[in-house]
């Protein structure tokens, strides 16, 4: 990559401390790629102003700088007044601007029954900005900006709420510093493959024989709940190489191929069943409602997914999917056998034409020599035929639901991908 | 906070990318404070050598300095060459560390069916590390390491993923430079006051009006889908001060006030019926199974938690939960009169104690101007009483699906809370 560099600066005391996880530098970082910047760095400090200027003013060695966050109206907010000292510029105060965010305040004041003063101050600061910046407008109270340093680097401030940074950034991309600057660089394509039931290291070897990358194109392979993501990021100019690279990569590994765009499992899911004219419902035990939340996170599910049950308990496995006791007795609620009688029972129950069901041992206790930690037994139905697996899966509880519900999820659309031939 | 400055640098291209959320830097920044270092700053870079070698030049002017990543065999590894660089120290091939990484690889080379000469090269590279470091033994083949700089700094270089790195960061603790570094240390106390039902800003007003932080004591107010967290980060000294604070505060906020220590409320819905020998359902409409989710999320649950439905389709909602299809007729899906209906028949269907039941209109679609996207209609019934309520929420699906959650483990909560007479 050979983009104009972007270094981007989070503040927030909350986050450098690490009691909360950031997600403004991973959205700017993305959308600076997305427009041929290359990310070069993420610089999370906290509200001491030496960090702060310390950090903006590396920062703004970039061909790009992005800010987010200590734009409120209190003391402790001062990324403003760092920049505009990293920057070298006064401040002033925009009254235009000043007017914008007392109309927001005296509102806000009047709600909370609190008297106009005690806001006046903190409007007042909101207001004030570097000299030759320009107002990206306000969300909540709080004023993005962009300013040309002298040095030639473009400075953008955004709130720190997430959805008030989304919501001014675009607006950022429109003022002419931005223009100016993204007139020169030149957006790499991607492209994604997604894929399934096969190991990190072999598709590492699998694209290292197809050519591998460089000479343009950068592939980051990326393994997440047993999926294996493949990026490619490609130069202009490279994409005859990546059509190359592609062509050669994907016959090695078309076996465990389910996607080449972004859209998750559940997704997929959903689509196949559409296309059959299938619903779809689901038996849990382990994921305890996780594999639903998944198929229900999807906008207009509700045309497949009628629904699920979350069998925790032996007895509601026998009332509600109709396991029967003897069945459970005889192999343990873990087991091949338990996982195809609730597929079934769901099935029936809940009026669907596909069902899938999980059961296993999540631990951290409740495991056995027999039995550990991180079996699992999943089970898939369908009109066109049934598909059964087990799973020893390593990692910790969490871990261990997470990559369940994926397992299952794929299950299904492995179950509905393949023939009916094929479908044991 | 006045402790030794800690700066972390964590590498990785998808990370610097924001294809994926770190993990680690704010790991290393929450054991960081805990042992009363500072967290200044935490950088992401991606495996460019030169912003690599500029953000490890940086951080080795703090007391302490925390590495993840790019201790790989591949030559896009590059933290342990950089650090040396950054230090002035040169590196030295460890033969012993060669020994035990050799082992491992050649198990590895064995497993894949591949000659172990492949892995001889990145074998060599891991073993080697800067002249006067502390190895801090393999987690996979990546080894950890400390190194003291001439100038003063304690470097711990630790493997990128992250359950490899939990595993290894004890380990530094114990070395001599960290030993030395911690004992100049004060660890801060921490207190945690969780609440739920009351808005940010008057919870900070709340706080402003008991004395405010300041003198040794540190607030810090955020707001996580409905609940609001306040942690108070307390330096050796500054107690009576804190205690005075809590003492001024708690009164004021008493209401809402629901935990004094980081459990989740799923974990205090979980006590509650466990400590009145209650078993627990759900029925499930817009949430999809994630209230279930998040109760199984806790180990040994299935001593309370039985099981649960989602009902996603009416006819599920019919089938499974006794819901008459006349009620749902007549008031909708999403009615106080559905959710009533789907708790009671969630207790009765699933044989427990004690239920709660969600249903609501997650959008983008469905909603109308009678029934807008985020009315979220919630019931819970035990043996002491039923409690139910109605939300408006605000926020795209995922967030008002992950507030449906909260607010509905909450009213368990309170409905158990609540004495017998109160409850309707």
């Amino acid at each position: 990559m050979t983009g104009p560099r972007a270094a981007i600066v989070v503040t927030g005391s909350e986050l450098v401390r690490g009691e909360r996880s950031d997600l403004n530098g991973p959205f700017l970082a993305r959308e600076a790629l997305r427009h041929g910047l290359e990310p070069a760095r993420i610089t999370i400090v906290g509200d001491d102003p030496r960090e702060l200027e310390a950090a903006l003013a590396e920062a703004l060695t970039a061909e790009a700088c992005l800010v987010s966050g200590g734009l409120g109206p209190t003391h402790d907010d001062r990324t403003v007044e760092m920049l505009a000292r990293a920057a070298g510029v006064p401040l002033v105060l925009d009254r235009a601007l000043e007017r914008e965010i007392e109309a927001v305040s005296r509102a806000t004041a009047e709600r909370l029954g609190r008297p106009y003063a005690d806001f006046a101050p903190g409007v007042r600061k909101q207001a004030t900005r570097p000299e030759g910046s320009l107002s990206l407008g306000l969300a909540g109270t709080a004023p993005g900006l962009v300013l040309r340093t002298s040095g030639g680097c473009v400075a953008v401030v955004l709130p720190g709420p997430p959805a008030e940074l989304e919501r001014l950034w675009p607006r950022a991309l429109e003022t002419e510093p931005m223009r100016e600057l993204l007139s020169r660089t030149r957006p790499p394509g991607r492209r994604v493959l997604r894929l399934y039931g096969v190991s990190e290291s072999a598709v590492a070897r699998a694209l290292e024989e197809a050519g591998g990358d460089g000479a343009g194109v950068e592939a980051t392979i990326c393994a997440r709940d047993l999926e294996i993501h493949v990026d490619l990021v490609v130069e202009p100019g490279a994409e005859a190489r990546a059509d190359a690279l592609e062509a050669a990569f994907v016959p090695k590994v078309e076996r465990w191929l389910y996607g080449r765009d972004e859209r998750g499992v559940e997704e997929h899911v959903l689509a196949l069943c559409r296309a059959r004219g299938f619903t779809l419902a689901t038996a849990e035990s382990c994921t305890g409602g996780l594999v639903a939340g998944r198929l229900t996170s999807v906008p207009g599910s509700s045309d497949v997914f009628v629904g699920g049950v979350v069998s925790y308990a032996d007895d509601v496995k026998v009332r509600e999917l109709g396991v029967p006791a003897s069945l459970l007795a005889a192999h343990g609620a873990v087991s091949a056998e338990a996982a195809v009688a609730m597929a079934h029972g769901a099935r029936e129950r809940l009026g669907a034409d596909v069902a899938v069901a999980v059961t296993g041992i999540a631990g951290p206790g409740g495991g056995s020599a027999e039995k550990p930690v991180g079996l699992v037994h999943l089970h898939a139905t369908s009109p066109e035929g049934d598909l059964g697996r087990v799973l020893s899966l390593p990692g910790d509880r969490a871990s261990i639901r997470a990559r369940s519900v994926v397992a299952a999820l794929h299950l299904v659309r492995e179950l509905l991908t393949r023939s009916r031939e094929e479908a044991v």
